[in-house]
């Protein structure tokens, strides 16, 4: 039954039912936290078995005669740029191949057209509320923590099925020049696990910007994080931009930090040769060369393409059973509430969930409150502001099946509670009226 | 005899024999490459000897319980920065570290600076000529080329054998607050080999400076990297610039770079506690964490300072017959000569080398037409620009010994060419006068 469609008194009763459920969880002690999507221990062996049996010291020279341990190769080593570069849509002529954080070259990008600017004929973009950036909400609070911290105006986005809404872009770019750029993720976006469509993307590199300068971080985290099967994109967003005569438009950036190990894999960019020219002209001041051991190590341990495609299936069959926990605690908890939406996701790493509106800050307070933490409510918007007050990120992969089971449990306990308690708050408000 | 002191046709017939062996240089068609300071693959092969023994994959978790796979520990993982800490003359709180990369996070440091300013009190130091940075030349062209991009004006100020003139430096910073910082390397520095006195790093720490935000990259690059034995520093930077109560002013960076594998190495800093804590907070938006494995393969390896420095002995076997061996040379072929002067440092990578004045351009020239490549002429320098003409550095560490015999030959035959030709040069100027 719709919990709106209750009586006051079935719901003052379910109310007391709920706090009894939640003392119950108080008393059990729990100590769970979901706040960020970390791959579990059992998706981290499986690289450990990948990474003990490759030998990176007997010989340490890559197929092109490079001592992958001296100084060197500014770009990375060029057979994993090669192996790597489907991942960010490139052909390894325009990738780099980096540290460990891809987060880090997205943040190194950023402050370059801070200070230096996107090109010759475009000035600094500076600090400040002069510059404003996109972002597409629900989105992934360490993008927005980037462009806040620079104190760019960030202009909230809605996030669709389908991709950022790109009617709301378009109008945004089109007259402003002071919009100068979007953060996007294409595949599996974090939460809410959408995939941009192909007129979508097809939008994103053919649409009219008042900026010259405009770019698009396209952070491409979960490229081949398929629950299910492998969903290739069909347009690739580097060459429609370069068909648009955008071709400097886009920053596609990636990292095998949920393929191998997370801050010990190698992160990439890839852009138009402008950009990665320009890029790299900055770069050789800043370093002498990535850690090419660690890059070596990934090329003998993933050797092609299908093999990481294999790798990653192994794990989505660890991830598969723990999403369907979700899924399925939440139909059968919440599905014929009415009081809450959730996204059911092809991949990534994370459920989308959509409380009524003002529930979902109280929501996260009661679960904190009996020891299971998820991500602050508000935090997948910028400035950490939901105005609806609806959403909340669910990472399902760390916890072993049990406790994530737990939490999700205590999270509909919670929600329901938040949502009786907005519902009784509306009647009395009603009722006084 | 000295040079100067021979008479036209002495010099004539000198030069005449040096063009012959210029010529038979040239048919041997060398190809030398002295231009940078990459340590020899019998270097690299003692850290493979530890690394490839060290298991880091059977169990990844460090002595506190962190699992080094996964993500966080944005300060890196306490072990090693314990280890490490004596590096950057700090206790392991105030030590982060980092990527692979030292040079990295000194570019990264100057672009928070520019951008975000050294704290809550002073305006972010913006690029331009407005900001004035020291540099102790000769010097690293790698730290110039940094400030050199941000378009800082670069003040040369002159390098002795006991670090910075202080005199110089002093008067720089006294009155003009648009001198923000300082570039330093207080032991073994590149490429003279200099170590700085006691009496100057008490200086460098109690100097008054207009700019209150006035910043010193020490880059301590080479503090175990002895020749003949440890030299320990009596003064520490960071105490003594707490006691002068400008606990502020110096970021101490180092990297095991030269110590196990360039480019595969951990980076570290080290500053105040304001510094330290205000830096960590940017970080913490531009990354979670650095490459904890990498950190645990070189603690595991390297279990206490001690065994650094057995490390750092073995390597200094390895270097000491080649640092030997360039001196020796230079002593045998130019010792009587008075055209050239060379530093005979106790560690580190370079050997600094001056000839008279006007000549280190053409010598470098001359070796590379036959094939022996020198760092540039004039990279030692602000700009590139070395007025005199005289600096040249010497990287002995790179090549085998016979190599690097016959490149310092070579070197002396270009240097006394190009110095008979000056000194003609002068003669036939001042015969016309």
């Amino acid at each position: 039954m719709l919990l709106c469609k209750m009586s006051n008194s079935q719901l003052c009763n379910m109310r007391d039912e709920l706090l009894q459920q939640l003392d119950a969880y108080k008393k059990m002690s729990l100590s769970l936290n979901m706040t960020r999507g970390k791959p579990c221990k059992e998706q981290l062996d499986l690289t450990t078995e990948l990474f003990k049996n490759v030998d990176i010291y007997t010989d340490s020279t890559d197929e092109y005669g490079v001592d992958c341990r001296n100084y060197g190769e500014l770009y990375g080593i060029r057979g994993l740029r090669k192996l790597l570069a489907p991942l960010v849509c490139a052909t390894e002529e325009r990738v780099i191949a980096g540290g460990s954080s891809s987060l880090n070259m997205m943040f190194d990008v950023m402050m370059k057209l801070v200070v230096f600017g996107a090109d010759d004929k475009n000035p600094p973009w500076g600090t400040g509320k002069q510059v404003k950036f996109l972002c597409p909400s629900p989105g992934y609070d360490r993008h927005f923590a980037i462009t806040e911290l620079l104190g760019f105006d960030l202009i909230k986005v809605d996030m669709t099925d389908n991709g950022p809404d790109m009617d709301q872009v378009e109008d945004l770019v089109r007259d402003d020049p002071s919009v100068k750029g979007m953060w996007f993720m294409p595949v599996y976006s974090n939460p809410t696990g959408s995939i941009c469509s192909d007129d979508n993307l097809r939008r994103i590199a053919w649409m009219k910007t008042a900026a010259p300068d405009f770019r698009i971080f396209c952070d491409n985290a979960y490229p081949v994080h398929f629950l299910e099967k492998y969903d290739k994109m069909n347009v690739n967003i580097l060459d429609e931009c370069k068909k648009a005569g955008n071709e400097d438009r886009v920053f596609v950036f990636s990292s095998t930090s949920k393929i191998s190990y997370p801050g010990s894999g190698v992160a990439l960019m890839a852009s138009s040769e402008n950009n990665i020219r320009s890029y790299a002209k900055m770069l050789s001041k800043q370093t002498i060369g990535p850690n090419k051991m660690i890059q070596l190590l990934h090329l003998r341990a993933f050797k092609s393409f299908d093999d990481i495609l294999v790798h990653m299936e192994h794990q989505a069959e660890i991830l598969r059973p723990k999403f369907k926990a979700v899924i399925e605690i939440l139909e059968k908890e919440l599905g014929s509430l009415g009081i809450a939406e959730w996204t059911n996701p092809r991949g990534g790493y994370f459920i989308s969930f959509d409380t009524m509106e003002g529930c979902a800050k109280k929501t996260v307070e009661l679960a904190k409150s009996v020891g299971v933490e998820f991500t602050n409510a508000g935090a997948t918007f910028p400035y950490g502001k939901d105005e609806k007050d609806r959403n909340i990120r669910i990472a399902p992969t760390l916890p072993p099946v049990k406790d994530l089971k737990m939490a999700i449990e205590v999270l509909c306990t919670c929600v329901k509670l938040a949502s009786i308690e907005k519902i009784l708050e509306g009647q009395r408000v009603s009722n006084a009226v």
